[in-house]
């Protein structure tokens, strides 16, 4: 996916603006921008900050008119991932083979690292070059819902879909959604952007519960319904004014992954 | 001060968009919306809505412009307080002589009910009827500086205008610079707001001290920093448009108070 050079130029973009969002190196209290720095850190794939991106440029936008929306989807994803990982949540010490940040920087600077970055989410979001309300709008309508999900999901509720939706969809659906409209977009094209996110989200969640080997609906049927999900975000794309081939290309690269 | 009666309409409003802003009662998931509507709960001063919703008079706006930042900034207020109470933070059991929210709901809805009280204040601001965008930056800088005020509170730092300033004015700044867009404040009537909320949150945490009988700087000195701080949010009342009596009327009635 990264071999694509407009692909790796978003990703550059998106890294640029993630690190103009956080506070500063060092910057007083030096814990809470450590602790930050630390939760988001570098190199990883980004996968809704390009999908933020590459909406901009499928509604005719300029990739760059995309980089602070893209900046505030992969803060909150991240705070999101801090506060999951706490003791009382979900109690893991390691994230992607590292220290997680409550086991890092404790638990109290963990909670505190987090609500930070929520806060710097919204701050990058309002400064979108356009239809920041409505930029605003996207990025709290998923930052409810991604805690609605995880609040099902830690009462251990059975009710897959519902969980899906809001636990991995939602900021599927504003990463995509903050782009269209940071892009300039038509509320047609908001619509079709909404309906390409929630059907990716959940056939990477479907995807990853087979990759996890651990599928709800067993294999075959979870298999089935990734396609399913899959050919329904494909198909949305026809219709956008701009180029929707990075977002299909980045989409492709989700579904096709082996880890 | 709620003798007045244009500031007993305002709590009206307030009440109202508040109510709005939080997710409806039973809403699912039940756990989530049962604690937020708990932690923000009902009948409180709404010191700051009061604020957000005067400012906005003091310009020259309509009350009812700043219905949605006045919910805004206590949603923000109170998942603050839901974060402080948690046992890795303040460890308090009760809050306003009742349970906390972790030790009414455990900690794991207690973090994630604040995570998600935060994102619904946000979403308030994004409704604003004027300048969304700078009332939803205003709500991210006091929503960051809070954090780091309390991360310097926890760490027992000894420099008490920055602890003061971030964990108590920087809301009541952005209190009453909500209000102030939301009305149609210019750019010089915001910057009096400023400087009024500035003093007023200092001067509101002088009191607090004196009244708990722990002042920083012992109580003769607080005394005289309150009185300093009180005078100049005052004075920078003048030349406000509208009609800054309401605004004027909060200051003196949060000053005056015994409890």
């Amino acid at each position: 996916m990264t071999d694509n050079p407009a692909i790796k130029s978003y990703l550059a973009i998106a890294e640029k603006a993630i690190s103009e969002a956080l506070p500063a190196e060092g910057e007083r209290p030096a814990s809470l921008s450590d602790a930050m720095r630390y939760a988001v850190g570098t190199g990883g794939k980004r996968i809704r900050p390009l999908i933020c991106i590459a909406a901009s440029v499928a509604v005719g936008g300029r990739p760059e008119d995309a980089a602070r929306p893209a900046a505030a989807i992969e803060l909150l994803h991240n705070y999101t991932l801090v506060h999951d990982d706490l003791p009382a949540m979900d109690n893991d010490e390691l994230r992607r083979g590292k220290p997680s940040v409550w086991a890092k920087f404790g638990e109290a600077d963990a909670i505190l690292a987090g609500d930070a970055l929520q806060a710097r989410a919204f701050a990058a979001a309002a400064m979108s070059p356009r239809s920041a309300d409505a930029v605003v709008a996207a990025l709290a309508e998923a930052a409810y819902g991604v805690v609605a999900g995880q609040v099902e999901d830690v009462a251990g509720s059975r009710d897959v879909p519902f969980v899906y939706a809001h636990k991995t969809a939602d900021l599927f659906v504003a990463a995509a959604v903050m782009g269209g409209f940071a892009g300039g977009g038509s509320d047609d094209d908001i619509r079709r952007l909404r309906t390409f996110a929630f059907n990716l989200g959940m056939a990477f969640q479907y995807q990853d519960d087979i990759l996890d080997g651990d599928s709800p609906y067993g294999e075959e049927k979870t298999a089935a319904l990734a396609k399913e999900a899959t050919d329904a975000a494909l198909a949305a794309l026809a219709g956008l004014p701009g180029d929707p081939a990075p977002l299909a290309c980045i989409a492709s690269g989700l579904l096709n992954r082996r880890v």
